[in-house]
């Protein structure tokens, strides 16, 4: 990002303007030498198997193997967890124990920027400002207020669905936007299903830089490879917290009782011996992935790790994942029972001082944006 | 407003849903015992005559009426006037002169609150709360936004429409629900115009109370009289900012060279004498209007007034039309060019310490909204 500080705006927008349109173009575009890495988690409680290895582990190796220039910003997204009805005193529990398992997982807050969103007010000033640029016909175009709605993709706004539907579940990819765009991020980590929300987010970005100037990053996204992981009880269907069998998934703060109880009971098949095969046998390839995903020494491929596994039966395959996972979560499950015990002063005062670091890069981006669009004094 | 310490959530959440309904309702919309004016105006510059009558005239009467626990908060909606596009330059000139106006009238900002609307981040916070259960079709039957984009009042939102029109122009009522909000304002005084957007903050804060408790206060309208000010050049069309010719407006800050001129190029008619009829007269009638308006002495009716000067040649009315508007715009003239003379500091600094009185009013709301959500730690 080009460093502009704002000397009048006149002046700065004349400049911006006299330059040749395909300049304007670079210069918004402009690639930004130091990595900023953003990336948001809904307070859904204790992660499960399935957000830890699909997002929180990868975002502790972003940690670790970042520069040392790289800044790092993670989000429990509570605003965004409002535009479905939530009830109270479970979000304020659930965005605790979200902040006890991000900083258990190993995200330090010496390194990173763990934060609320609700705790910084310039995400939801910027979403107001992104949002007045933000075609409503766009929005409509897009599929995640459908799918929470539980309407086909297809489908048109119908008549309806409006009235069912709430202004903030549909301006949902603005304030997403707001969040990305307000740390000048050039990385964004996402699965594929936020990719279509990712392009918007450019979209937005590259239409206030050709209006105000170059001062907003756009940003690029960073798909990972997802790492699917099954439920235990229906193997075909993803691990989730919305599944009403607790047995159906492992919380990273699951007892070493509770881990082997829950995977004596996953559901597997009468096959003899073990063998790698998502579609033909999903439940035993589901523990053989958690096998592989919590192996230490790393064999190469899940079906390597079938052949190795193929003479066991299937209570000691069982037993083999229990005792994979459990090695693995105890230091985290031991680092959030210190975090959530007491008064848990020390977590609260983490989320404090993560959001006035994140409040302080925020007001920076917002103080050039006021001024920019004339709303500075 | 009941004023409520947030004990625990959970047990605010219970205590308010053991109540029986037709009590929750009476809790839910329980007189407070305080008033809280809000009033918001646009940055449009310095104000003409029909701004000053229609509003700002009626703010300073306001305040000088109201009991001494009487809140009043004046705010310039900055964040409304970006729904539509905004050069900078122009809107952080505009800003400023119209903080200026507002203090030159008489706005006390010892008094009231003055204060810029974007200087307060908590106004975008409540906005996206609230938006969170605003029903997309009920802001799609709100009419402000489709004669912003010059549609009939009749017209379903059309996909070529939808293109063009902006989330935060749609949004726009959400936003206004959250200034008045904010304040626990009781009173909202505002022209007919606005009745719609006021009846739908009153649904918003009764929805909001519904689920979390009665935190928000549901204001009255406040209808006023609008006092209709009509263009110099073409007297049957208001007075306005928009249109091109300037001798059509006489500004407040005009000197009493200008606003002679402006007057003796007003159009009138060819009739002789003077007489009070909007349909038939209208340039002699607005006239008339303005020199009642701004008679010390008050005569009844603008009808009884043109009956003592029925004797006036058009010439000598208009005299005495520009003398009786210079004499009481005079005083605002000269706090006005004090205000923006030199660095500007004092105006500043009044915007500054407005700002600061009005956050720290909207923190307090937040911060009980944001406990019983459960986005406060």
């Amino acid at each position: 990002m080009l460093s502009l500080r704002p000397p009048s705006i006149a002046a700065r927008c004349a400049a911006y303007r006299a330059l040749a349109p395909g300049c304007r173009r670079r210069l918004a575009t402009a690639p930004q030498l130091r990595k900023v890495v953003f990336s948001g988690i809904q307070p859904t409680g204790v992660p499960h198997l399935g957000n830890y290895l699909g997002a929180l582990r990868q975002w502790v190796r972003l940690q670790e193997e970042a520069a040392p220039d790289t800044t790092l910003l993670f989000s429990i997204v509570d605003l965004h967890a409002i535009t479905i009805k939530q009830h109270p005193a479970d979000l304020q529990q659930w965005r605790r124990e979200m902040l006890a398992s991000l900083l258990a997982v190993g995200l330090d807050p010496a390194r990173c920027v763990v934060f609320a969103q609700s705790s910084v007010r310039q995400h939801a000033e910027l979403m107001w400002i992104l949002s007045c640029g933000a075609s409503m016909g766009y929005l409509g175009r897009m599929t995640q207020w459908k799918s929470k709605l539980q309407l086909p993709d297809s489908a048109l706004p119908l008549a309806s669905s409006k009235d069912q539907l709430k202004l903030g579940l549909f301006s949902y990819p603005v304030l997403q936007a707001a969040d990305i765009l307000l740390y000048n991020t050039t990385h964004v980590p996402v699965g594929e299903d936020q990719a279509q929300h990712l392009e918007f987010t450019r979209e937005l970005a590259t239409g206030f830089n050709h209006l105000y100037g170059p001062l907003l990053t756009v940003p690029e996204t960073q798909l990972s490879a997802a790492k699917r992981v099954m439920s235990l009880a229906e193997p075909t269907k993803k691990m989730s917290k919305s599944d009403p069998k607790p047995k159906s998934r492992i919380l990273i703060t699951d007892s070493r009782e509770t881990i082997h109880s829950k995977l004596r009971s996953a559901l597997t098949d009468s096959i003899e011996g073990v063998s790698y095969d998502r579609e033909a046998r999903p439940g035993v390839s589901n523990l053989v992935d958690l096998i592989h995903h919590f192996d230490q020494a790393g064999a190469a491929s899940p079906e390597e790790l079938a052949q190795d596994l193929k003479g066991l039966s299937m209570r000691a395959l069982k037993e083999k994942a229990a005792d994979s996972v459990d090695k693995s979560i105890k230091p985290i499950r031991e680092r959030y029972e210190e975090l959530m015990s007491g008064d848990q002063k020390k977590l609260i005062s983490h989320a404090e001082s993560g959001a006035r670091k994140a409040e302080a890069m925020a007001e920076s981006t917002m103080q050039r944006i006021r001024n920019a669009m004339g709303i500075g004094w």
